[in-house]
Formats: C-alpha cells, sequence, structure tokens
C-alpha cells in the first residue's frame, strides 16, 4: 500500500478543492443556498457533517464540563444587551480598515497584499479595475453584524449578533457562581455561534461570518494566572492530539506585542498546518481582568470576589480557551483525507479517528437475494441501537467500500454466502483493510471493543 | 405526604413567577445581560438549563435520526439568501399588523385585547393613555430580523436572521438525498436557532425573539401526504409522554381555516396546559408542495422526483414536525414543578424524569470530618465518568436535600457514620423519600439500573 501524505513542507492548494468536493458528494458540508448559487461563504453541514461536529462537541463538552467538578457549562443568546459591546470594547475597536476604489467600486482591507502603493495617494494602484490615485485613504468598518429589535429601525433599538461567545459567560459569571456554589478558581463553558462581518472570508470552513465557538473562560485570582495559563496551554494541546491529529502538524504560535488583542497579556494560538499553510484554530487567552472590570464599571454592579485568607477584594483574572468548532472540523477532516494506491486502484480515504467518525459502520449484503438483505438489515437494526451505521445494496461490494472510506466509516461488515451457513460476517478494517470473520451475533461487542466505547 | 399540584381546570399565575425565581435561583435560567438591567425577552440558559436542554435534544436527535434509518440531520446556516425568504412567502408575508398611538408613540398588536374600539377611527381608545381617536389604522410590520453582510448598508447586502430552520431544508433536500443515497418516502431532521422580531414577546421563555428549533422535515409521495401526517402526529403525543409529561396536560388542537399558515393543507398542534392556559408548543404541518414548488419556481432548479413505477414526475409533499426546544423546556419544568409538605415542612420539588435532569445525583458527606469529605469525593469521582453529580457540602444535611430537589436531581447520596464502619451509604429518592443502604462498590450499578440508562 503507497500511502500519499501529504508533504508537510509543502502546502497542497489542489487538496482544498478536492476536499470541498469530497465534502459534498459524501454529505460532509454544502454550499449555503446553493440552489439559488449560494451565499459568500456560508457553509451548512450536511448529515455526515452534523454528526462529526456533534462528537467533536460532545467530546470537548464532556473534558470540559461533566468529567470535572470546576467547570459550569451556560448556554447564552446570541443577542445581547448593546452596552455589552461599549463595555468590551467591541464597538469602539472591533474594526477592521477598509479601502474603496472610486473607480470600479471595489472594496479592500487596507492591508491587502494586492494593492500596491499607500492608498489615498496618486500612486496607489486598485488590484482589480488597475487604475492609479483611485484608491480611498483607509477608514474603520465595524466587524459587526447590526440589526434591529422591535418593530421600527431606530437608534434605540439597534442589537448585534455577538462577535464571540465570552461576554455571554463574563456578564453571567456571578449568577452562575451562586447557582452552583463555585468558587474561585472554576470556570464556565459555552458552544454557540458567533457572527463577523468579515471582509475576506475564505478557505472553505475556516474562516466564514457565520461560526461556531467553543469557549471556555476560567476565572483565578490574579496572581495565579500565569500558572493556570500554562496548564490551559498544554491540556488544550493535548486534547486536540487525543483527536488523532498528526502532532507534526499542530504548534504554538505566540503572539508578539503586535499581535496581541486589546484584552489580553499573554496569547497563543494552537496552529494546525492547513494546505493553505499553518493557520490559527484556537487561542488561549490571558485576558486579565480587563473584561470583568469594564463591566463592573460600565454597569455599576460590583464583580469583585473576596479572597478568603487575605479578605482583600479582587476581580478575577480571566484564562480563556477559544476553539472555533468549524476550524476543528476542518483540522480533522484535512487531516485524515489520505490519497492511496490499493492492489492497483486508487482509492480515497478519510483516516478519521474511529471515536469521531460519523458513521462507526458500513453494513453491505454481498449480493441481493439468497436471504443476505434481511440478515444483513437485522445486523443493521441491532448495531443501530448503539451507534450510527449505514446499509448499502448500491453497486458493487468494492463501490460500496469505497464509498465508506471517502466518508471515513471506520469498519465495512459484509454479509455473505458462508454468513447464511455459519452466521458470520467480515468485518474490513478502513486503516489496514484486513478482514476478519466474526460471528454475527458478537458484532456488537467486537465493534464496542475496537471503538473504544 | 400533601402534594399540591396545580389544579387542572386553573391557570395558576403565581406559579410563572416561583418558576421563574427557581430556574434563577438554581441555574436553569437567567434574564440575558442581567447587569445591565437586561435585554427584552432574552434569556440565557444556566448550568442546569444548559445540560436540561442537552438532554431534551439528544433524545429528539436519537428518536429522529439515530434510531430510524429513514431519516438524516443537517445544520443549515443561519444566513440564508435573501432569495429563499421571496420564494417561500416570508418576505410578503410575514408580518403582523401593529397601531401607533399618535399620542403616548406606544405601539401595538392591532389584535391586542385592551383596545376597545376599531384602529383608525375616531372612538379607539389608546389602552396607555387613554386618548380617544389617537390610534393608527393597522399596518404590517415584517416579523423577520434583517442585518447586512458585507461592510455597508445597501440594499444588495439585506440578510435576514431566518425565521423558521425549515427552509435550510428544503433548499438542501437534494443534496441530502444524494450524499447519503435515501428516496422517498424520507426525512430530514434539525436542532438550531430562529429569531422572529415579535411585538409581543412574554411568558418567561414562551414567545422569545430567539429561540431553538428542532424541526422535521419528511418527503413523501403526494398521494400518501395523510397517511404519514396521521403517523407522525400520533409519533410526536407518544414522544411527549415518554418525557414523563401529565398525559392530563396534553392536547391536539387542529387549525380550522382561519388559522392554518399559508402553506399548510392540515395543521395540528400539541398544546401544554401552561400556568397562562392552553398554549401550542410543537405543530405537525402538511405543507403538501408549497415550499419546494415555490423553490423550483423561484431558483429554476428542478426539484422533483420520478415515480419508480408510474415514472410521473412529482414534487414531493412534506409533513414537518416543528417542536420549540425552549418551549418544550419550559413544559418540562412547569409540569414538574410540585409543591409539598414534608414532616411539617414546605418544599418545592422539580419531579423531572431521570431521563432529563440535569444533575443525576447529589453526594453528601454529613459532617466535614472523619474522613467522610475524602469518601464522598470518592463517590463522586467515580460516578462523575458515567453521569453529571453535584458535591455539595455547605449547610445541614436538609438544607442540601433541599436545593437538590429544587434543582430536580433524583438521587442524593450520604456518607455518613456507618459509612465508614461498613462503606455502604445512603440512597435518597427525590419523589418517595425513601432511603435505602447501598454498598459503595454497588453505587455505579445501582443508580444505572435505576436511572434506566
Amino acid at each position: 500500500m503507497n500511502t500519499r501524505k501529504r508533504d508537510i513542507a509543502m502546502p497542497d492548494a489542489a487538496l482544498m478543492d478536492k476536499l470541498v468536493s469530497l465534502a459534498k458528494r459524501r454529505g460532509y458540508v454544502f454550499q449555503s443556498s446553493e440552489i439559488y448559487g449560494g451565499l459568500g461563504s456560508v457553509w451548512d453541514y450536511g448529515p455526515l457533517g452534523v454528526e462529526l461536529k456533534r462528537n467533536l462537541k460532545d467530546r470537548w463538552w464532556r473534558s470540559m464540563v461533566h468529567e470535572r467538578s470546576d467547570i459550569e457549562g451556560i448556554d447564552a443568546a446570541i443577542l445581547m444587551h448593546p452596552k455589552v459591546w461599549e463595555a468590551s470594547g467591541h464597538l469602539a475597536g472591533f474594526t477592521d480598515p477598509l479601502v474603496d476604489c472610486k473607480v470600479c467600486k471595489n472594496r479592500f482591507r487596507a492591508d491587502d497584499g494586492r494593492i500596491k502603493g499607500e492608498p489615498g495617494t496618486p500612486d496607489a494602484k486598485c488590484p482589480v479595475c488597475g487604475n492609479t490615485g483611485t484608491l480611498t485613504a483607509p477608514r474603520m468598518f465595524n466587524l459587526m453584524f447590526k440589526t434591529f429589535m422591535g418593530p421600527v429601525e431606530e437608534a434605540a433599538a439597534v442589537v448585534y449578533l455577538r462577535p464571540e461567545t465570552a461576554q455571554g459567560i463574563y456578564v453571567n459569571y456571578l449568577n452562575v457562581m451562586q447557582a452552583s456554589r463555585q468558587k474561585i478558581p472554576f470556570g464556565i463553558a459555552q458552544i454557540g455561534k458567533a457572527f463577523r462581518n468579515e471582509i475576506t472570508p475564505g478557505n472553505f470552513i475556516f474562516r466564514t461570518r457565520e461560526f461556531e465557538q467553543m469557549e471556555m473562560q476560567f476565572f483565578v485570582k490574579p496572581e495565579e494566572d500565569e500558572r493556570w495559563f500554562e496548564e490551559w496551554k498544554e491540556a488544550r494541546m493535548v486534547w486536540h492530539r487525543s483527536l488523532g491529529i498528526d502532532p507534526a502538524r499542530l504548534r504554538f504560535h505566540e503572539h508578539g506585542a503586535d499581535e496581541l488583542a486589546h484584552y489580553a497579556k499573554t496569547a497563543f494560538d494552537i496552529e494546525y498546518q492547513f494546505p493553505f499553510g499553518w493557520q490559527e484554530f484556537e487561542g488561549i487567552h490571558n485576558r486579565t481582568d480587563f473584561d470583568l472590570s469594564r463591566h463592573q464599571e460600565s454597569s455599576g454592579k460590583k464583580l469583585e470576589q473576596i479572597d478568603t485568607v487575605t479578605k482583600e477584594r479582587f476581580i478575577p483574572y480571566i484564562i480563556e480557551t477559544s476553539l472555533g468548532a468549524d476550524r476543528l472540523a476542518l483540522v480533522v477532516l484535512a487531516d485524515a483525507y489520505r490519497e492511496e494506491e490499493v492492489a492497483g486502484e486508487q482509492r480515497v480515504v478519510l483516516a478519521l479517528a474511529p471515536a469521531i467518525a460519523p458513521i462507526k459502520a458500513g453494513v453491505f449484503p454481498l449480493v441481493k437475494k439468497d436471504g443476505m438483505p434481511e440478515f444483513a438489515h437485522r445486523v443493521c437494526d441491532d448495531l443501530r441501537r448503539l451507534f450510527p451505521v449505514f446499509y448499502d445494496d448500491g453497486g458493487s461490494i468494492g463501490r460500496r467500500y469505497r464509498r465508506q472510506d471517502e466518508a471515513g466509516t471506520p469498519f465495512g461488515i459484509t454479509v455473505d454466502g458462508q454468513t447464511m451457513d455459519d452466521q458470520t460476517v467480515t468485518v474490513r478494517d478502513r486503516d489496514t483493510l484486513a478482514q476478519e470473520r466474526v460471528p454475527a451475533d458478537r458484532l456488537v461487542s467486537y465493534l464496542a471493543e475496537r471503538l473504544g466505547s
């Protein structure tokens, strides 16, 4: 078997096209409103995509909330009081500098690498129409989506779609502490949608205007911030490796002084080597007491804690782990993609870790007669009570294996002539291609063990 | 034990206040942006609320998607192409008639029961300022939230927050069929947020502007619509009863000709007797071929199927089951609420079915010494690997039981003096108050059995 894994050192431009195409073909990701020509950089998750994301989110939730006694979950609304964004600094500072071409009316980020010369000066050249001196000086545009609550579009009713889930945690932190009897240090975890009106979205589900975040905010004493930062930084990398992601494609990137967000004292990205290069998909940030101080000042509500030993008041520091659910889905898809030659034939396979694969087993009657479909249906129904399975009787067995290889299904179960004699089935391993005969009545425990569940 | 259940015949106005208060106290639901005075009719789910909703949503997903071979899941984006809403009829028809008072500037739904007289005529009386003849004639306002994609607020970039998740299913249905190899009849299920700019939201989490839907759209041959409608109508009622909801508080309501939505041939609501009266929380609708026909016409893409027997082309009919996740959460909370007298003391208890209760067991050391806390922590850690548990050593054991009663926790496990001698603990049943001694090393299997898992 000749496995063609991507060269670690070289990004593969064509791979993205292949991934997008496979994602549509197998039902991972569809272009949103495709029958209407699509909506720019918005994507819908199909039957396999929704299960992959569910598996990733459930795994994160279990590790953050269910398996720990010091983290609580919440689910705050997307719509929040506009003062939240005033206090957090997003209203004033969550902006990108934009440049217009006065001739062709195209709009660019001021830092767009295609622009030659300084925008606003006579020698700047528009990267689309090619005219010089037609680009305006940069102007700041806020990235928050704005909408209107109540029936009239009047200034009093302006609300924003949250650009990060974190603020929903901050404004609820005292309520959570009181209800759950937690004490510092403790954390609050949340999974939810956020929206950013990006000027240049792209790279499939990597940068989209609507996206899902998995954020955890850990509240600590100010003097313990660095210890907790280190702990979470390491813990997050360990978690990603537990998904089976190639460690050689994972790295930390520390933010330099010029990269730090307005709220951050220290920030490390966890980057993955995507086909389009190294990019961040999770950030670990020491947000200090910035957010809670601002909310205390702005709301007039005391958001302090009292040190049980010194009896002094303090505003907790916050260590944030902020993971993009869609980016993580792209990481595991890109990491799992393989093109291989098997017995003289090409195959495409998604070598997803069995724990996160959407379908755990395909079930195939070798032919559509001699009782095989009935037997295969019974096998399927038995397994379905425990994990997602897929019945397929369409086309040659080779074609059916290939479809499930592309879907990332770790096991293929075939009901054949021998099954009718001795009630055993073959179980094919997606990665090694090894086939093993297993008694049908032992399939559940056999698969449960191999799936590690 | 003197159980005070609500009188079936009489709505209980005070009960809503009690529920809202308990929901905050125990961490089910908080007012959004509370430190800023709240945002009108927007609510955040706290640690217990998020688990309750997860349990309800997971149960629905399992029954719809995982346990059936004829339904696929998807997760479409909230932002869709604006043409979707033109075709679906929402842009033109998803409106409420509103009336303004020219004097006090208040705004009302034209059908507001407090308005005396015909709005727009000299004898109509404003229900707030009391002036007559000051109400305008009704004008139509669209209930969709509008926002702007891209950096400028120009007409071309107007998009809407979806007012229902259903359309995300319709525009993807061919892609789903192709990827999943489904054939008519089959269904597509989805859980996701939707937004409606309601003029009169209210009743806690019953009618909110941001809400979560659990919708399933079942695609059938036109001539089989009535059979499938009946099947789904009955199946949905059975599912709600499986959550332990009082059957006497559940009923069907058939839409009369004047109530039917523009797309519906037949519609049945499933209603619950809330403290504020009988109200719908799920709808089963025969949407006919309305939506797919409109999308076919509007997009120019063929959305037909071919009958395998007659070879004739047809556009599938759609049977929709549309359940509000927040309304369902309110149903189970209201249904579970009890005030009781126990041994001369009042207690409030949420008698949630164990399968949907956020915390499965509270673990309490009787006193904070003699090794009891250490033993209780070990018990807690063992159980936490399997289900959510809560450790509490604060206050008298009676107070701790009461807190978990209010939280809806079905079992209370106490580590006491005898535990130190014989390694048994007491398990208290939330509903019967019966206490049983169970060996600590048998707790996992004992609870798993009683939780039915």
